[in-house]
């Protein structure tokens, strides 16, 4: 039977929410991942140093495991030097939101006027923290990542120092664009490896696979396969699984975000696998987050087997995506 | 205040299902409506004299109303030119659907083999039966029915005596193929006049604004609204009003189907109005329906006014389109 050993798997975009919905997510990404960078969009969003230091304790709290790093991120808004040098060792990144884009984004940048964002990017690239960006405008659904691109520029071009994270990519404009400048990152779920809008609405409406962004085309997702399978060294893994209760997905209107995260490494597995490309999920899962985040996670070693796994119909209140359907590959233990 | 009135309306294409549905639905439209070309895809499937017969007489039963026709539709197959003789008093269209496509549709045409199919269209031709068309392939949700236009080329050069309409179209692609063949008609909803996947997925994702074909991009309603507006001779009404009980909507599968047919009157006073074209509507509601399908519809006139018209949020176990939500136009009576 296959076995894969992961080392350190790291997920760079989780949303762990809080309160209850954390102390049912925290556990089921500490157990299999060595750190997660942690979205910071909750209502009120993360801004302060009592809100990162508040949020990160409740964290520890709820995640029963003491191998497990959580990334703190703050939401970003212009932020004085100063105070950047007063939270830089209890932060990773600044999570830029466009205002209205996602889930408890309505506090975001409401247009992107560089010299006003001038002294809060210099000084975060002077600092080494990370800008994550959620790529998306206001735009048509199907059109608004690819818009989106021109900001990316624009940001790369006046801050060539900051490190930028293209957040969850999703088209194949990004993919493109990955290359064109030299500080750009991303990262990729791996629903998006899966997926298109046929799956969300080509058949039946699915609302447990519907995030934002959503899946776009064919061709879209092979540009993402295609670029993950290879290790891109500028990509990382991140989930972005996003939980809600059941009854927000099943409602009259439902919330963006799909669940993941205690199928993630199993459903990598079993594509880097289909694809003979095993010997690059190391790179994909850790290896890209720690060089380019300068990260030294904290050691866990995962074994996964090529054996079955039912994914339960509910973790909680939760609907993770494919409930109640096989996986090819399990955990086998977290050493 | 502004009224309109209606003579005749005709709702050219209607989901009226069966059994308890029926009973719910089928009142809502024979109130308003002086006819509605009702689609055969019950399970299983219209396709028999006795199948059509026992569902007109239940429509009749069920619809509360003398002053409402149904006009009944066959399930496509390849019937034979005797068959079509023997039933063509009984039905007005025979409804094509390609296979898997939509909602009961399992047992439509898999392949557009025009030879095998000659002997029923040419007799359909021959009998003045109409042929309705659900114009969707197999490939990506967006680009369904874009695929389609070759079909419909294929038949409308084929069989240039027979009437085809193209059903409930979605986009640019087929408004501009409506003026290519003689032959070739089309029904438009009032939803797709009104909708675009922004607004089924482009915010919260709404399960009750998800149909079949998808709600497609703002220049393709556009170019809807602008022959809908000018009531295009070759252009009549049909709701597709589709209905399926709450919780097959809310659910995490949810079925294709926008219900409409007590709102819709009501709503394309609305969109008529605002573009002051009200002069235009009985056209697109009626006459041109009369005239293409050669139907004398029975007397009816509907009085709309523009006065607040709150939308109930259920009619029995069905969520309408707009539930709780007020419109500007009521129906004042129905003489």
């Amino acid at each position: 039977m296959k076995t894969v050993t992961l080392t350190m798997p790291l997920d760079m975009h989780v949303h762990l929410r809080d309160a209850e919905m954390l102390n049912t997510v925290a556990p089921l990404t500490s157990y299999s991942f060595s750190g997660a960078l942690v979205m910071p969009n909750l209502v009120p969003p993360v801004k302060t140093v009592e809100d990162v230091r508040g949020y990160r304790h409740r964290i520890k709290v709820a995640m029963e495991s003491d191998d497990f790093e959580p990334y703190m991120t703050l939401f970003y808004q212009n932020y004085s030097r100063d105070f950047l040098i007063s939270i830089q060792d209890e932060i990773t990144a600044v999570k830029l939101y466009p205002s209205g884009v996602t889930t408890n984004s309505e506090g975001g940048v409401e247009s992107f006027d560089i010299e006003s964002m001038r002294e809060t990017l210099e000084a975060m690239a002077e600092l080494g923290i990370v800008l994550c960006v959620h790529g998306e405008t206001n735009g048509f659904v199907m059109d608004r990542e690819a818009e989106f691109m021109s900001v990316y520029e624009m940001l790369a071009q006046n801050f060539p120092k900051l490190k930028i994270v293209m957040e969850h990519i999703t088209t194949r404009e990004a993919v493109e664009m990955l290359d064109r400048y030299e500080n750009l990152y991303a990262t990729i779920t791996v629903h998006h490896l899966m997926i298109t809008l046929d799956d969300v609405a080509g058949g039946m409406l699915r609302p447990h696979l519907f995030c934002k962004p959503i899946a776009k085309r064919p061709h879209d997702r092979d540009a993402l396969l295609k670029i993950v399978l290879e290790a891109h060294p500028k990509v990382m893994f991140g989930s972005d699984s996003a939980p809600h209760p059941r009854h927000a997905k099943e409602s009259c209107g439902c919330g963006a975000g799909v669940f993941t995260a205690p199928i993630a490494l199993q459903l990598l597995c079993a594509i880097f696998d289909e694809h003979d490309k095993l010997e690059n999920l190391q790179a994909f899962v850790s290896d890209n987050a720690q060089r380019i985040y300068g990260i030294c996670a904290e050691y866990k070693e995962v074994v996964l087997v090529e054996h079955d796994f039912v994914v339960p119909q509910m973790y909680g209140s939760i609907v993770p995506m494919m409930a109640g359907e096989t996986l090819k590959w399990s955990i086998e233990r977290v050493d």
